[in-house]
């Protein structure tokens, strides 16, 4: 199974390809970022986060999206740009038909360190373990999709299934007439 | 001038197009919701709003999209899936070039009622007047989408100019290749 995971963010979109299955050896296929600037405005950051998406999907095809959950509470004055960037991201898979899953960062930290209260630097070591990587992999945010991929490998299966099974029920519904969708 | 406002939210996207020029008297060309299901999970919610707002880009080709401006302090159980349903708002007029302005507010309810603290009521009285409709639009959201394009008509021409030579640039900046969004 392919999973590809996303850390959210306008700025850096940490993205992460692990191949794998429970008990077995983890492969990461691929990990990098997608980057916006930050003075650019808001509607064409979340196009390049998009197109930057795209291009992942299109390249390495995952069976799964994983993406971090966002939580209101988090540092409020990047919270909004998280959610947005999560969404783009859920946006891309979907419209795919490929199926996502959300995990908490405490889930996350709890995969891959033992620990949901790791610190940034203990989970970037054990993905780097883990992927039995040369180093360890930068930025951070792209050390967390690796982290949420490997999450998702080990814990989700269950949720995938309910993921997939969602996926092809959203894939067999008719798509919107413009009758239904709105009313004068 | 042709404005698509939008009241984003995940249960309830508003949406209300108006024609209309500073100083000229203003023009309802169409209201109404784009609907998903609360039940629904997050991805495929944000697939058809992202489908029903198509739809309307579509039908009435605005010249400009205004797109309510989402806080983190606001209530904080919904302003996730508001966020991410501007995200896809936003995503959506940008990959069509139509450049995008986001109001506070508070800047549509002083734009429309004269004062930044007026209630849904006064809003929607005003909104019904300004647009000689026969009754009032429903539900709130929609009203509130109406408001917003009211608001950029009467008081966005230099944001809009700004809106629009951005999205301009947007549109002749190459788009990102596999090469330059990420780096193993």
């Amino acid at each position: 199974m392919r999973v590809l995971g996303v850390d959210p963010g306008l700025t850096r979109c940490g993205v992460g390809v692990v191949d794998g299955a429970p008990g077995r050896p983890l492969k990461m296929a691929g990990v990098g970022v997608v980057r916006t600037p930050a003075e650019a405005e808001i509607g064409p950051r979340l196009l390049l986060i998009e197109q930057g998406l795209e291009l992942w999907l299109d390249e390495y095809r995952p069976d799964l999206v994983a993406v971090e959950r966002v939580f209101a509470q988090h540092n409020v004055r990047t919270v909004m740009g998280t959610a947005q960037a999560s969404a783009v991201a859920m946006l891309c898979a979907t419209r795919r038909g490929i199926p996502v899953t959300l995990h908490t960062p405490s889930e996350v930290k709890a995969a891959v360190t033992g620990s949901g209260r790791a610190d940034k630097a203990q989970v970037t070591a054990m993905v780097t373990r883990l992927l039995r990587l040369d180093a360890p992999p930068k930025p951070a945010d792209a050390a967390d999709a690796l982290a949420l991929a490997i999450c998702h490998i080990w814990r989700g299966s269950a949720a995938g299934k309910i993921a997939a099974a969602l996926a092809q029920q959203q894939q067999q519904t008719p798509r919107p007439t413009v009758r239904q969708e709105y009313r004068r």
